[in-house]
């Protein structure tokens, strides 16, 4: 088991009532069936497909031959499958050919896909991403020159951002794009680096949607736009704007090399590739939307893929948890320690009570990030497919938790697998167990999609001030409704209290830092421990949710069911007992007055 | 630069005085010359022959082929290398060849050469704990026989506790010794797994010291036996007493087989074997000391192997916050947040606030940590060499403090190294960079000799009260004298009287935890929290010595040197601002009543 199919429904249907969402006239004909054999699915390709390549595709790592990215052989046939299958579309219109699926069931299957086999999951859902762009903001003709090909499966989409000396500031990027003849279509010239499935041998093509600036454009973050900037072009577009799944006959060279393929320390399976555009004749590319707007087209769908990496996060913790829980199950090692006899027999190491900690700890972060993660995605399904003040509300939610929904998970991800890899001992250090594996995968996420560094600045620069502070003020009205349901059980008054308490530190806090806003570089310094101080108390709410969920069902559950639910309130005091204290030691480092990382000079290191 | 030999002088002369060792008989040929020479030595060996060979000895691992390990060729002459320059038996007496080094000074050379290439420094060292084993407990017969090959870097020695059903609870341990017809000699037959170099072709033999029981002693711990088990035995010995070095060419098989070589995440340089022992005839193994005494042995010889762990650790985590440091005073991206304006040029990361945050964590940790280390390797020194109460005292605090020392560095080395990748970015997590190479290998030392588990039960179930808590007394008697210096700097009085405070947080949780011990498994249950609490307490002493020394030093101080001390007072700044403030969370949960990984059930997981 990789992933808890149980614990994913608790989610859905009793915490968050995804069902609810089938009252949206977009998702009307969806009812709770139709979701759960989404998920059924999503569970049979993770397990008969995707999960058989764990470990060979971290072994067996992509070569670069030849100026071209060689995956692993089977890569192809499952990339076509998630095409025939109808997932890299599903999300979009009846009318597009998608299914009109919800995002928070399509980010409950990209939960099960990155838990079966996280390099794999991503040439998919890349695509997925890339044809959102295209279909969000470029016109008909580009959408529909591209995207029957890209849904099928046989054309790959990347996003293409970062180059050599414009990573976190994207704004420097100097990638230049000159018109043509052709109204819309520019010869694009530069670099790009670190683009995932940016070349392989798995698609027949790959269509970048890459940031560039027009020469003569303004300068910096204003001059940026966005281009569609295939690999290979159809050497007859222009002529024809009906289905492009008969004409790949016609594609020729469109001057994008692969330079070079990173060489990474896990996610190996997905080749990252270093592109060299246009330096022949120029790539053409193919302008989507109005020029100058790339980056807010970029962002706009930036919230949807870093909700994504919080979730990819959660998906290789999740599969490390219960790899290190099937282990403390079955290692015999020691005894209890108020039974220590000589000659008894050694005990199940999950007897411990250090070894339940690490599996606590684990269990508590991961089922935690995931609802929230979840609710994220309920909020974008209710900003897009509802109306008035639930979907405004909606959208001003997810633009404050993003940050938190991406980094928390991220982060945090990094020390379950830890705890995972501790659990196996010397056994989880070797190649003989995944767990290693997941250690090196799940460290990525902190990194792309915006640093966690990044998100910090976006939380407490921006997303706490926005629309006015409401985003804020709507999250603690959700908190406070969280404690209102929580206390109507005394089993939970003292959570409930202790949530209480933790909002009053994070006003606290929060109007302290902002009242240090005159000056931003005070008011931003810690502004990554800010953002780990938020997240604890975010999940500290998603707890109490999944607290007072389990308590309600509790005195009727069960056999598995009663275990179940017992687990969850565990778990809730495992997190307010062991990491919503932390917010303790935060508050009072993020209310100190001594700004020394300002004071420390370079050259005193 | 992957150390700074400027830092290690501050801690050995200025700090710790390491210069006062000479005062005892034992050292009293040695002065702070012969120690330089000692240092430099240690960094022309690690910058020629190390540190050139830190990546390929990651890319290309260790092979198994035809029951034999193959390492990286040059592995050879590094061991005999350091056999020829005395490294191996270095600390060891006049008489036996050895040069009557401080143990204070030996760990600093480690740190050096584990900074260079952790794993190819962990041979020569694994063969001086195995040859100081021999030596303290074997009979001269015995020292002789094995340990000129051994100094010589031509045998290799190791360490052989670890069984498939025996890890971190070694008295399960199955392998059994029979006694033979030759008095001392036993045949061995069992299996030993996870043995660091236990089987390599840079070395013309192996000895292993090896826990067994003999057949019909005490049940469990007390029936444990220490063995030298030669990977090939000499036909002749029994007849012989003198220089074995001529006599290789008479080594014949003794039954020790190489079942398999683990593959691992880091660390790949050294092999580490699964070794069937004594399938055919049986091995013979040659009695160390006395019979059931093993494991006592052992543990004494584990003190000194703890204390290095914890130096490999702080080696790796300081040679990942170099690499980091070079990196971001020279990679420029964005600009300070308050001078944003577009078309100024990019600023190196180094200037950013969050930057700064991770290179102090860095520093801190790291910094604070091999100060802790070498004043633990101080105590050793003392306790071997001194007399009187001084020399009782300082064994008392060594045992104290071991756990913490080892355990400290190693779990925050996973966190230094990770913040070293997170300042490279992207960049970090491919393997253009060392980085992911430290990351991955900083994980080992929670795991081995002893996890992090076993030294928290180590600390609160046994040191803490060992010796009638003189140990804690001691320890804090030490403290008050650091917080009685610091405070005749006004500039230091701030952190004396934080350091106070957290003395009183420390007694205070002990004192409650003490207060439990009638309940063994409520008392030991957040052991692990207990060590982290007490090892942040520890280091935030080491930085107000650190401190106290560093603004004496300033005001007379220039360039260079004024950049040093000021780097230093910032780090101690940092390290209480950001890392002491922590043990307010730890002290709450350390003293709450929810006993909750004791109320959970396996089966709510």
């Amino acid at each position: 088991m990789f992933y808890s199919p149980r614990d994913l429904r608790f989610h859905l249907y009793e915490v968050i009532q995804a069902d609810q969402l089938t009252q949206l006239p977009r998702f009307a004909d969806h009812d709770r069936t139709s979701f759960d054999m989404v998920l059924d699915a999503a569970g049979q390709i993770s397990e008969t497909l995707l999960r058989p390549l764990l470990t060979v595709m971290d072994r067996e790592e992509p070569q670069l031959v030849d100026g071209k990215i060689r995956v692993h052989p089977q890569m192809g046939a499952i990339i076509r499958r998630f095409g025939d299958d109808g997932w890299i579309n599903a999300p979009f219109d009846y009318d597009e050919g998608g299914q009109q699926l919800p995002a928070t069931i399509m980010n409950a299957a990209t939960f099960i896909f990155g838990a079966a086999n996280y390099s794999s999951s991503v040439f998919p859902f890349l695509t997925t991403g890339a044809a959102n762009l295209l279909r969000s903001f470029g016109s008909k003709e580009l959408v529909d020159w591209f995207t029957p090909m890209m849904y099928a499966g046989r054309w790959q989409g990347t996003m293409a951002l970062t180059e050599p000396d414009a990573g976190s500031s994207l704004s420097d990027m100097i990638t230049a794009a000159e018109p043509t003849d052709v109204p819309g279509q520019y010869r694009i010239r530069g670099q790009k680096i670190y683009i995932s499935a940016g070349d392989h041998d798995a698609c027949e093509n790959v269509v970048h949607l890459m940031l560039a600036k027009i020469k003569g454009g303004p300068a910096g973050a204003k001059g940026i736009s966005l281009f569609a900037v295939p690999q290979k072009r159809l050497s007859t577009w222009g002529q024809r704007t009906t289905d492009t799944l008969s004409t790949t006959n016609q594609l020729v060279d469109n001057d994008v090399q692969t330079a070079g393929m990173y060489h990474k320390m896990g996610y190996k399976g997905a080749p990252i590739a270093h592109l060299m555009i246009g330096s022949g004749e120029g790539a053409i590319g193919y302008l989507v939307g109005e020029p100058h707007q790339g980056l807010r087209y970029m962002f706009q769908m930036m919230n949807e893929a870093r909700v994504g990496v919080g979730m990819n996060a959660v998906s290789i913790g999740t599969a490390a948890y219960y790899a290190s829980l099937a282990y403390a199950r079955e290692r015999p090692q020691g005894r209890p320690i108020a039974e220590k006899v000589t000659g008894s027999p050694q005990v199940p190491i999950i007897r411990h009570a250090d070894v339940r900690r690490m599996l606590l700890f684990q269990k508590s972060v991961l089922e935690g990030s995931l609802g929230l993660l979840l609710q994220c995605s309920y909020y974008a399904d209710v900003a897009h497919a509802g109306d008035g003040v639930a979907a405004q509300n909606a959208a001003i939610l997810l633009d404050l938790l993003t940050p938190i929904a991406k980094s928390y998970p991220s982060e945090m991800g990094c020390l379950t697998t830890s705890a995972a890899v501790q659990i196996l001992g010397g056994a989880g250090y070797t190649t003989d167990f995944p767990v290693e594996q997941f250690y090196r995968e799940a460290r990525i996420h902190p990194i792309h999609e915006g640093t966690t560094g990044i998100h910090g600045l976006d939380l407490l620069g921006r997303k706490v001030t926005l629309h006015g502070g409401k985003g804020v003020q709507l999250l603690i009205a959700e908190m406070q409704k969280a404690m209102t349901e929580a206390t109507t059980y005394p089993a939970l008054s003292q959570l409930a209290s202790q949530l209480g308490e933790a909002i009053n530190r994070l006003t606290k806090v929060t109007t302290y830092l902002l009242s240090l806003a005159a000056d931003p570089a005070v008011f931003l310094a810690d502004a990554t421990l800010y953002l780990e101080f938020f997240g604890i108390v975010t999940l500290a709410w998603q707890w109490l949710r999944q607290a007072t969920v389990a308590q309600a069902a509790l005195p009727t559950a069960q056999g598995d069911n009663q275990a179940f639910y017992n687990g969850k309130l565990m778990a809730a005091r495992y997190f307010y007992e062991y990491e919503l204290v932390k917010t303790l030691s935060l508050a009072q480092r993020l209310q100190s007055t001594d700004h020394l990382t300002l004071d420390m000079h370079s050259d005193w290191f």
